[in-house]
């Protein structure tokens, strides 16, 4: 941490050598430095790095974070300082660029841009030209004989300045400019006349007088004190609330005001802006790649509103500033040892550097990139670990339009995110979150998207826009979320007031089902399977240094062979979780219900005996694809109506064409079985008590097929677990059946067998107990699903449709706690669980087999606990391995949420 | 606790002055007192306390309980000291008496009982007439010129000795001795001739033979060593472990064994021997009562085997031993300052105490004898409430058959525990303990019943036999464990093998229903309604001497005015929890239908608006009824699907005759809140936020009706609780519209209200959130019964009735959760909570209002956790308030199971 920020600030290096006014709250440039990102946040720490280096930034100063709370802590009011330190500030500023604030002869003319510590794009609002008044657009027209120039200017500040510190609506703005645009026939104000200009401007301030009851201040003072203030007060606007929830980045950083001087990309066409990457952030590729405009400012770029030009275009306008700018790209991944993005402008044929930060990249490029720079020397191979997240990861890994496939793209728009997705179409985030609510999977179609849709994206499985480029918002957005967009898709006209979105002929309508691929930009109509697809190469290499790092074994939730050596092939280290009801079902089905429904011991017996044939199969083919591995087998779980046909459905042929016997004596059974809540009823230890010959069955065919294998020459390596444990004394119950049984087959192998027992710890009642039950066993897993469902009290297929939606969505819980542990409460009882667990036995092996044994989150917890390992799907493994790793860095564990309510 | 067992013993008091030989394991009666319960057991206490009285006890000494832990810890071996010491305390015994162990001519005979700290009856075992062989046979004979008394005394140490120290099984030693009983026309060995009885010594002795493989041991020194190992034996035999289970006795206690010179009851005609009370043990009635039996030893008595005549009849057989015992009994209760119970025997016209120890006693009597003890000034009101226990209290409030129901008798036995049940018939322990883990309610109906019958007595709602009086083995047993029983019903003819239970004509068999009446010893064949019955006088005494002595008070759960009025008279202080559902009901149900089933907004307004109507009355009556006392009313709990048809119903119609338009409409409605498992779905504060229209309507017209209830003078308090919280901010969503729709009524009303909050801690996750939780409350009420559920994963509905009969037999879980909370899982969380809650905010108020607050060890568990109030049905308001009283005087609090496995 920065403890810097608490001594006072170091004298200032002025130009003349006087001294300037102390000052608390607000720092020049040239005073600060990349570390200092707590106190001038990310873009203000950033700028001072590069005038330290001696990038050519226009000059400016920081308000300080510390200031945005202090004034948030008096609720609004500035602290009584701050005006004079930032007049003095703006004195220096006058005095390097010989301009004055306000002098309508040489206007010194502002921005004013948020910059917390984290990026939070789109999320803070920006100020252009801060400084123009009638006077000094005249004072500008006047200094460069560009009345255009000087009233585009003009007309940026009040549509900016009325948006983001009057907190005028954005409708009522458009408005005011629609009718003046079509009569000039130009979609964009920047293709305006001059008088069509001066009209713009008088509908502007015609709009914030209507809007506001007062007249945009054309004071420059009174505007540069408003816009720092309406900085100050975003931090604590929706959006940025939403998207720190969502980030999981805490709401008392406050963010900080960068004030530095305009430079002009619209001053003519010797001037232009753009956004540029050192590395491409879509592929890793090293190269640098970009986009600008000719006679623009910054935001035209951003808001996808005009089509850019690739960078590679840049040398064949301005060659000079080409060179200098690969020059400045080469100094920034020195000093950063990674990929950097900047905002440029070009005045008059002068480059400047407006920001840079570490770049955002999509998951393949961090890898790409993260690997390529261990190649280059650059960092660890632990460094390239920590810097490619097991989310990351996970979006390598979605899904994507099965190539095996046949679909006709409709149109095809930009890449934006990866992953491909299905769902009905929603065309406003309302609307996304109503029906995603509803348990339905939406994609959300715009136009383009604003911070106003961020709850939209979040709701939706993807976004397709119209408009926009790979650094519109909704790029942006998607690709932090990791969630599938396709951008810029041009051919479509969307129309959210008819409910309509055209391409050519083709009319979908809203609540019709489309599919989008991300990694593509294909668009289809109707709904395309989807594939998991393959891993790039440079992941193998990357895994291999994650297995170095992590401590955490990685186990796999394997039932098959198949499974299994799915999972193998992606390092899984032995099997966690064998669910033996699937070797119930299928073809099956016939012998368990025999077993369920026998009418005497024989019958029973009979029925046993087939199924020990078939479950010793199993058991024998799973044992030899995993030879030399753990196999973890939980005996039967589920209840015994789960393999008996539905009530309802006996009831009603019973009522319309009779049952033969054989139903009727399904019926009984199925009557019987019939549970008012089989979640919390007799499944799991409970069954294996009420019946005990079906774990007797299992566990000796289980046995039998490690005798068989290891006569085999195999080496099986049988771990067996018993489920649902509440109380200590039905896991003694049900271990001494399983010791009955081993002793038997023992004798009749004629030697000792090795086998480990267990129990999983499920029960909120187990894991209070876990000490005293782990007394009995050689190992403890924890079911987090079950476990979770009974801490909440949610029954997961009954509330994660319909009831999680809105509970995240107004924020009631913070995240799915079927998808990311819960750490305040089902987390407090894994932690006290494990304290116990080790105080018994710290011998005693702890895992987890639940789903959260695949999420990063969660696997920073477990981690962070002391598991020793984590079981997950085999599709999974990879992210558990990299998570185990990233657990071991320290850069895992979720934040605590209720307990700080 | 005694720690005087710590230091050495005191030196005897011999008669002859001589220093006897030191002693560690061995005690002489007149060395002890009644304040060594601990060392030398309950009966060994009682023993030396009466010598030290001078009542005339026969001479002894006690085998102290240390022996019996010394033993127990080395395997069975008593302490290398012990044999010497029992040979010197003989020889004081020889002393005193002037006769000789195994002295042919004058053989000193000896009785060896078990006695523990806590009376166990029936479950520890009395060898008599010990040091019996041939030889001292023959002594007796000539010493007591009795061949058939001789004789009769070494046939019962055979019958006992073999049993109890040999192991022989009764069954083989009744083989025996039947033929010769029915040769003889006896049904009693006692009616045996001499020659009978030397056949029947051969028979035993032959018996002994074939079990054991050796000869019955003559030697009085072999006999006396091995019936002391055997009693210590005994401590861990299965029935003494199961009793200590049931009555939560520790097993470390150990047994002493108290060794007696013998008195003979059934040395002639001018001998007897007896039970009794200083006060009638049925009813409380401050007069002796008890049984005796001329010719007769005390196991004869008790075993019920033959039939005794009344304690009133003494007088007339022995006039100066009535007197005599009425002094003892007299200073007795002055001693112990209660009732006692006393086996005594009068060998030739003389009276000998054999045991006393204070006596049990139903509830009804111990309820009169604490008031009585009271008026008597012998007893403080205080001492009073803590002789009546809650368990006692219930008995009493026992249901028995309804006055009003119209029955017949098939036959009469005694009266021998209170209460009244219903059940099918089973003929074995064995079965009654097979069909209750069916789920079915049984009566154990044997001939008699004995130690071996336990688990069928614990597995039974109530117990029948044909033979045995009040003191039997059922009737001491089933009174003990609360259970109705009727004994001695000797019209009956009880037949395992046929499966039968013959009256006269009637023939019952195994399977059938029928009826006792453990109060009036009624028996029914068929099922009878039974009913509450009148509280006794002296109870409203007891009760006002309890609220003095408690701090936690005690509310009840009731929907209706009539409930409320029910409690309310009963002592409860207020409702704890009024259940709203019951409000959407019956003729409310259409209603509640309209309001689920809305199409539109209009048309749900219009259903809400009826409901409203309805409520607000509900509201309006139930605060009049409970004016001036907390009213706890909890939004609506359960889940929708709970108010529409089952979806089977719906189905099976539709398929066979069709549904109407409005009955299709209510299938969809009843297929789209359908849930798999609805305990943890979509009900509580769940169904508040995501159906707002229901909470807010249910707020208006509860606080509407808290207005209406001032204006006319009343004074309503009311307090609002939301259920089924498991995170803090749903909490907080729902309490903000309730204070929404205050706000509202306050604004109509034109003052403001005064109303608290509350939520419900029912989910794990709400425990471990609970000091949380506590900062937006005025009181928390845990809801125990889904606590629990949620906590051991049991669905009270699936697992009750299937899974916990098995689990408790096989001693799984020590008690139903569900009655009895579990201290060591749910009751951690319940601590854990109250711990944050205080810490959070101590003003919080803290209740319980799932049916544990109504079960007295429970309450001693809330009130030892620090809660303050307690709400149960308004039929248990008075145990509770007794239970309180119990658990400030610190007399309740239940052990730990699981946590000491």
């Amino acid at each position: 941490m920065d403890t810097s920020t608490l001594v006072p600030a170091p004298v200032a290096r002025t130009n003349d050598g006087s001294p300037p006014t102390p000052r608390r709250w607000v720092r020049l440039f040239e005073e600060g430095g990349a570390d200092q990102r707590d106190l001038l946040g990310g873009k203000g720490a950033n700028l001072a790095e590069m005038v330290r280096m001696g990038l050519p930034v226009p000059p400016g100063f920081t308000v300080t974070t510390e200031a945005c709370r202090a004034t948030t802590a008096a609720d609004g009011t500035a602290p009584s300082e701050l005006a004079d330190e930032v007049r003095s500030a703006i004195a220096h500023l006058e005095q390097v660029t010989g301009l004055g604030f306000g002098d309508p002869t040489a206007p010194l003319l502002l921005s004013v841009r948020s910059g917390a510590k984290f990026s939070m794009p789109g999320m803070m609002d920006t100020v252009l030209d801060l400084g123009l008044n009638p006077e000094t657009v005249a004072g500008l027209e006047a200094k460069t004989g560009d009345r255009w120039f000087a009233l585009d200017a003009y007309r940026r500040l009040l549509d900016l300045f009325g948006r983001v510190v009057l907190g005028v609506p954005e409708e009522q703005l458009s408005a005011a400019a629609t009718p003046l645009l079509e009569r000039h026939a130009v979609t964009d104000p920047s293709g305006l006349p001059v008088e069509g200009l001066e009209e713009l401007i008088a509908a502007y301030d015609a709009a914030i007088v209507a809007a506001t009851g007062r007249p945009f201040p054309t004071d420059p003072w009174e505007q540069l004190d408003a816009a720092i203030l309406a900085v100050f007060r975003s931090w604590n606007g929706n959006r940025a609330v939403t998207y720190r929830r969502m980030e999981g980045i805490s709401d008392d950083l406050g963010t900080a005001v960068n004030v530095q001087v305009m430079v002009f990309g619209n001053a003519g066409d010797d001037s232009g802006t753009g956004v540029a990457f050192t590395r491409d952030p879509a592929t890793g590729e090293a190269r640098p790649v970009g986009d600008f405009l000719l006679h623009a400012q910054g935001e035209d770029v951003v808001a996808g509103t005009r089509t850019t030009e690739p960078l590679s275009h840049l040398g064949a306008v301005f060659p000079e500033c080409e060179v200098e700018l690969l020059e400045v790209f080469r100094r920034l991944e020195e000093r950063y040892r990674d990929l950097c993005d900047i905002e440029f402008t070009i005045e008059h044929g002068t480059l400047y550097v407006l920001q840079t930060r570490v770049g955002k990249r999509t998951a393949l490029a961090a890898l790409r990139i993260a690997v390529e720079l261990v190649d280059e020397g650059v960092i660890e191979p632990a460094e390239a670990v920590a810097r490619f997240t097991p989310d990351q990861l996970e979006m390598l890994l979605h899904p994507r339009f099965d190539p095996a496939a046949s679909y006709e793209p409709v149109t095809r728009g930009l890449a934006a995110s990866p992953g491909a997705a299905a769902g009905e179409v929603v065309l406003t985030a309302d609307a996304a979150v109503a029906r995603a609510a509803e348990g339905v999977d939406v994609l959300l179609v715009r136009p383009q998207t604003s911070p106003e849709d961020l709850h939209g994206i979040l709701a939706a499985r993807g976004v397709l826009t119209s408009r926009g480029g790979l650094v519109s918002h909704a790029a942006v957005v998607a690709r932090g979320i990791g969630k599938p967009a396709v951008c810029g898709a041009a051919d479509l006209v969307v129309d959210p007031d008819a409910g309509t979105v055209t391409i050519g002929d083709v009319v979908i309508h809203a609540g019709d089902t489309i599919s989008i691929d991300g990694t593509s930009g294909d668009v289809v109509v109707g709904e395309v399977a989807v594939v998991a697809p393959a891993a790039p190469p440079e992941l193998v290499r990357l895994l291999g240094w994650a297995d170095e790092v992590r401590e955490l074994r990685v186990l796999t939730n394997a039932d098959t062979p198949e499974d299994a050596r799915a999972a193998l092939e992606r390092g899984a280290e032995g099997i966690g979780l064998c669910r033996t009801e699937h070797q119930f079902l299928g073809d099956r089905l016939p012998l368990v219900r025999h077993v369920i429904l026998a009418t005497d011991d024989a019958d029973r017996d009979e029925a046993i005996a087939d199924l020990y044939v078939q479950q010793r199969h199993d058991f024998v083919e799973l044992l030899e694809a995993v030879d030399g591995l753990p196999v973890t087998v939980r005996l039967l779980d589920p209840p015994l109506h789960e393999f008996l046909p539905r009530v309802e459905q006996l009831l009603v042929a019973d009522a319309t064409r009779g049952l033969s016997e054989e139903e009727h004596h399904l019926l009984d059974g199925a009557l019987a079985w019939r549970e008012d809540d089989p979640m919390l009823g007799i499944r799991g230890v409970r069954l294996g008590l009420l019946r005990p010959e079906i774990y007797a069955v299992q566990v000796r065919a289980l046995l039998d097929a490690a005798v068989e294998r290891s006569a085999a020459g195999g080496d099986p390596q049988v771990r067996i677990m018993i489920p649902l444990v509440s109380a200590p004394a039905e896991l003694a119950a049900a271990l001494a059946a399983v010791r009955a049984v081993a002793a038997e087959v023992e004798a009749a192998a004629g030697h000792p067998l090795s086998y480990e027992v267990g129990a999983m710890i499920e029960t909120p009642r187990a894991a209070l107990l876990a000490g005293v039950i782990a007394e009995q066993v050689d190992f403890l897993s924890f079911g987090t699903n079950d476990l979770t469902q009974m801490t909440f009290g949610f029954s997961r297929d009954d509330v994660e449709a319909r009831l999680l939606p809105p509970y995240l969505a107004q924020g009631i819980l913070p995240a799915d706690p079927f998808e990311t542990i819960d750490v305040d409460g089902v987390g407090e009882l894994v932690r006290t669980a494990v304290e116990r667990i080790r105080a018994t036995d710290p011998t005693v092996d702890i895992s987890v087999c639940g789903e959260h044994g695949g999420d990063p989150t969660s696997v920073g917890f477990f981690s962070a606990v002391g598991f020793d390992d984590v079981s997950c799907s085999p599709f999974r493994v990879p992210v558990a391995r990299l998570a185990a790793a990233h657990a071991e860095l320290g850069l895992l564990g979720p934040a605590s949420h209720d307990a700080s309510v």
